[in-house]
């Protein structure tokens, strides 16, 4: 199965790709090089010109900041697949050098180790991040290859990798450890990819196999390190690190979200490539307590900011929320590497919703400003003055100390060509998981080159559009089974399917319309899916949302920002679900659609403000709120918003 | 003004009295010297022996360890007041000796210091409680004099406030500190009555007068320190100290919730004493931002564990709360004093609905199980599995490692006599504050001795009656006034007066009816407030309450609990005011009154246990439900609880 030769045609997201590529990857070269004005500085670049030894100085920033160079260029990587863009590739190429520069003899490449702490190497993998630090040089330099055609930084990490490779493992005389964070795994199995060697595959599989075996690495290690660690020197957290038991027994989605999602994405991958049906079975249980017992509607994971870390079944507190943009991304890359072991349109329905919300929520329309947290409510004045939801924020910040999150977000957008469709050569089938303006070209089974063209009016309207070509030489037509899904948006009807303007009964199969057919040059699919504002109710084993509902349309939440409606959002509760009409406000936040309703409004006039607590005397005004999608909130002047509204 | 001779005679309260003497006296003794199976040890005895050279060993506790025998023996002093009590009176003695043996010559009495860092007194005061451990001392010897007439602890403490005397003041050669916890001021002010040296009452000035002033003490001390603390090495948080400006200037409350209410209690103590009218403006500002903005309905105080401390304006989180037990006993510590600055009866109100929510609520019925956090809301599985929850507890804990909660409720409901009524011999005034049935005796204007009985069949039903008795000499009878609280129970009708049978018209002065007579022995006062089920609405300032009602009935505050309503209170919503019934259990809880009502209850069957969210079919089922007085939560199986519920 490989997705081949997808170019994104679509008004919507080429904003968000001419975004990443016009701001948001200069912007982060210009982060990445301390030139920012008022942002903590990145330090990441100083650092590898110094473990280089071309400047004199100290390490700074995180021990996993090589990473934020790393997701940088593979950032560059994709937006150059996408349009070349030799300025940009040279200043790549050098940072790239300098990558080289920095590493080792060995392979060996990691600038904290070799700036701080030489000769300390992989004595705290626990804490210190060294094999994520691998997983992500892995990853940019695969796609960075692949883009490019220059191996320079494949070859370098493939040389950490080998050295990796001798140095973990469970032959006498190997270290039996794997990393504190996730990430190497599905590295590997993209080198696995870009190489052919099949000893990446058997590493990846190695450390996924080994976590959680007993006894513990991470103690056995913290009693070396004399019971020490360099931020707690308590007893590792193994459920924290998803290390408490092997994965295959794991059954519930605990610890750190963004390490849990990154370590699923690999058995994901691993349990596809080896067949493993264990490794099978232990993701689906993961990915049905995930989406169906510990996310936020938004797509968010996370409930709680200590430990950045899931809690446990239907916890979800709006307002001292985590929800990490960096976990909403690993739950992508999960549900992409779900929909590859097996197409369920269930995979791509979570997809499209963490896409949608938590992901494009995270930046501001400038490009420049981002979500770490991503609260479905927020209370400036408890943002400041609450510790327990300080962490919130209401407003993008520019650039982050621990800055894992703008280069992921990056790193996806210009990448999101890959999530689109499956092209299947063996069962001659092209899944279309995302409505998203594209044009892919594929090979169908008896050699006809195709071209499919997507036209998409999402995430406003529900009308796809297909056009098929085919070249010249199969005037006769070719088959080939289409398989479109059916979103989840809760609408009153199916999808209605026309070809060449005649309505179409159709199969359903995992969640997709299937349509068999002999295709012809110059056919036409129209896949009318309804679209409608709908009031959405959270399972009331949901506390936080009881009595409430959420707004949605399509694959868009809404929320209600104190810009639109005033302060105290909390007062506001709705009325009539029929009172809802949608305003198309082409001049708002860069053109949108919003929805109106009816909604009561305490009436706070009868209240002093000294005044605590009285008897029920309700009188609530009947107001009109308005709701905009969530991914635009924050964009305007800070104030409060609220994804999930008393409902009267 | 001067409250005498008041004795409690009420079977509510008679019970409360006999569990502090029967139970938790001796429990707390039990614990006082680690004898408590299954709870953490205290340390307290044990510290005092190693400091008196009894035994070796190590500092163990809190460096505030010594106060939790100080209010133990507080306690032992008003319970002995109440009802002599050779055997006890025995032990505390001995433990009184043993304080005098660990004190040193020149008069500092301090286990930790004594035991772990002899030489470093005084040099961190933002930090190591010493002068917070002088004032419990303090207060329990001018308690135990005054109950057994016993001077031996009266001398130690005077002994070490007078070294305190010569050691801190503006002269030059001493230090011009003062203590990271307030405590010593208001003890101070009780010295001055106990001992009546001047004196002691300008420490206590000298204190708060001091505090806040630049350059900060805090921050000089940690400058000494080297910028090191025992928790932390950071700049001193003033703010949480209540030191970030001289009190005069406080206008919002701030920081840690104890230290704030105990410093206001001192505040209020001196602008009386002193007549200091910009203290007195302080304190009310204070009083105002703190009740009127601040409190939850229960009378708790603190809306987070992170500091333990006030927020801000209507930040009132039920679940993460904080509402410290201490804070409470605080706040009426500050109420009783402010009523003694100026008889209003808002301060009396405050001081009841924290006595019998917060107060009573903190302590299991059997006497030995305590609440530190006095949550609004409870989901136990959040308090053990969400980190920012897992400071609420769903049940009492036997005794906490830092266990200053326990011995303050002990103290607190043993002397609950000083806070029914206020004697104004120079107005010839007797203001009732509480219904609580008791016994009063004191002396009229005109020399003659009354006897005023309090019948009181509070909190169940608002009828409270008094009987005068003359002494035989004054058959013409006696003028005073006496001027009954109204309280602000919400109810629908003022309270009805009958003197003999008669009704009679009154005035109201600050929240008083004022009844000016000449009494006769033998007459009899029917007070009769109305006392109604009323559901009370919260400001809509307050997010967390938007929606909801809570229930409370006369002083009492009700919630629900899993016990009588199942799972899931969330569910729930009230409908009716009307049908709310109140029914008489007396098998429940060792009796009460409980409020049942009409809710309806979302119709959790609609719901697999894998959806999260889904298209609002609310379809309600109508339900009855069963609230309880919040202050008997918790003494059953462990499950959710929750004051405030929603309204629909």
């Amino acid at each position: 199965m490989n997705t081949i030769n997808v170019r994104i045609e679509d008004k919507f997201w080429e904003d968000y790709s001419a975004l990443v590529r016009d701001t948001v990857i200069p912007y982060q070269w210009q982060a990445l090089n301390d030139r920012v004005e008022g942002a903590e500085p990145s330090y990441a670049i100083r650092n590898f010109r110094i473990a280089a030894g071309l400047e004199e100085g100290e390490f700074g920033g995180w021990v996993f900041q090589d990473s934020d160079l790393y997701k940088w260029l593979e950032a560059v990587a994709y937006t150059l697949r996408s349009q070349p863009d030799p300025k940009l590739e040279k200043i790549a190429d050098e940072a790239i050098e300098l990558i080289g520069q920095a590493q080792r003899e060995d392979g060996y490449v990691n600038t904290y180790f070799t700036i701080k702490e030489p000769g300390r190497e992989w004595t705290n993998l626990y804490d210190e991040h060294e094999l994520y630090c691998a997983g992500h040089l892995i990853e940019a330099a695969v796609a960075y290859a692949e883009a490019t055609g220059k191996r320079r930084l494949l070859d370098i990490a493939c040389r950490f990798a080998d050295l990796i490779d001798r140095l973990f493992g469970l032959d006498s005389g190997q270290k039996q450890g794997y990393c504190g964070h996730q990430e190497i795994e599905l590295a590997l199995v993209k080198l696995y990819y870009a190489t052919g060697e099949q000893r990446y595959l058997k590493l990846s599989r190695y450390f996924i196999d080994q976590r959680g075996s007993l006894p513990s690495y991470f103690e056995e290690e913290w009693e070396r390190r004399g019971r020490k660690g360099p931020w707690s020197d308590n007893k590792p957290n193994l459920e924290i690190y998803q290390s408490h038991l092997p994965v295959r027994e794991q059954t519930t989605a605990v610890g750190h979200s963004v390490r849990a999602v990154y370590m699923y994405t690999a058995m994901a991958d691993l349990a596809r490539l080896t067949q493993d049906n264990s490794l099978k079975a232990a993701c689906e249980r993961l990915w049905d307590n995930t989406t169906r017992k510990q996310m936020y509607i938004t797509g968010g994971v996370g409930s709680t900011h200590r430990g950045e870390a899931f809690t446990f079944d239907y916890d979800l507190p709006n307002d001292t929320v985590y929800a990490e943009t960096c976990a909403s991304i690993g739950l992508i890359f999960w549900a992409r590497r779900m929909l590859q072991l097996e197409a369920k349109g269930e995979y791509a329905d979570i997809m499209e919703r963490a896409l949608y919300n938590n992901v494009l929520g995270s930046m501001s329309r400038d490009g420049k400003h981002f979500f770490y947290v991503n609260p479905l409510e927020v209370w400036p004045e408890a943002n400041k003055r609450n510790p327990d939801k300080q962490h919130v924020k209401p407003v993008r910040q520019a650039w982050f100390g621990c800055s894992c999150c703008p280069p992921n977000v990056a790193r996806l957008l210009s990448s999101l060509n890959d999530y689109i469709y499956d092209v299947s050569t063996e069962e001659n089938e092209i899944h279309v998981h995302l409505y998203i303006g594209s044009h892919l070209q594929f090979t169908s089974a008896d050699g006809c080159d195709v071209s499919l063209r997507q036209r998409s009016e999402l995430p406003w309207q529900g009308k796809v559009e297909f056009n098929v070509s085919l070249n010249e030489n199969h005037a006769g037509g070719t088959a080939f089974a289409l398989l479109l899904r059916i979103p989840n948006w809760h609408q009153s009807g199916q999808p209605v399917l026309r070809i060449n303007g005649e309505v179409q009964v159709y199969d359903v199969k995992d969640g997709y319309a299937q349509i068999n057919r002999i295709w012809n040059d110059g056919d036409v699919v129209e896949w009318l899916i309804p679209l409608e504002t709908k009031l959405i109710a959270a399972n009331p084993q949901i506390r936080a949302n009881a009595g409430k509902v959420a707004i949605q349309r399509g694959p868009l939440v809404y929320c209600v920002e104190e810009a639109d409606n005033g302060v105290l959002l909390s007062s506001l509760s709705l009325t009539e679900e029929s009172s809802l009409i949608e305003r198309e406000a082409s001049d708002l936040l860069g053109g949108c659609i919003v929805v109106e309703g009816d909604a009561r409004r305490e009436n706070t006039s009868g209240w002093l403000a000294n005044e605590l607590y009285k008897p029920l005397a309700a009188e609530p005004k009947k107001v009109r709120f308005t709701a905009i999608p969530y991914y635009l909130w924050g964009n305007r002047e800070a104030g409060e918003m609220s994804v999930w509204l008393r409902n009267s």
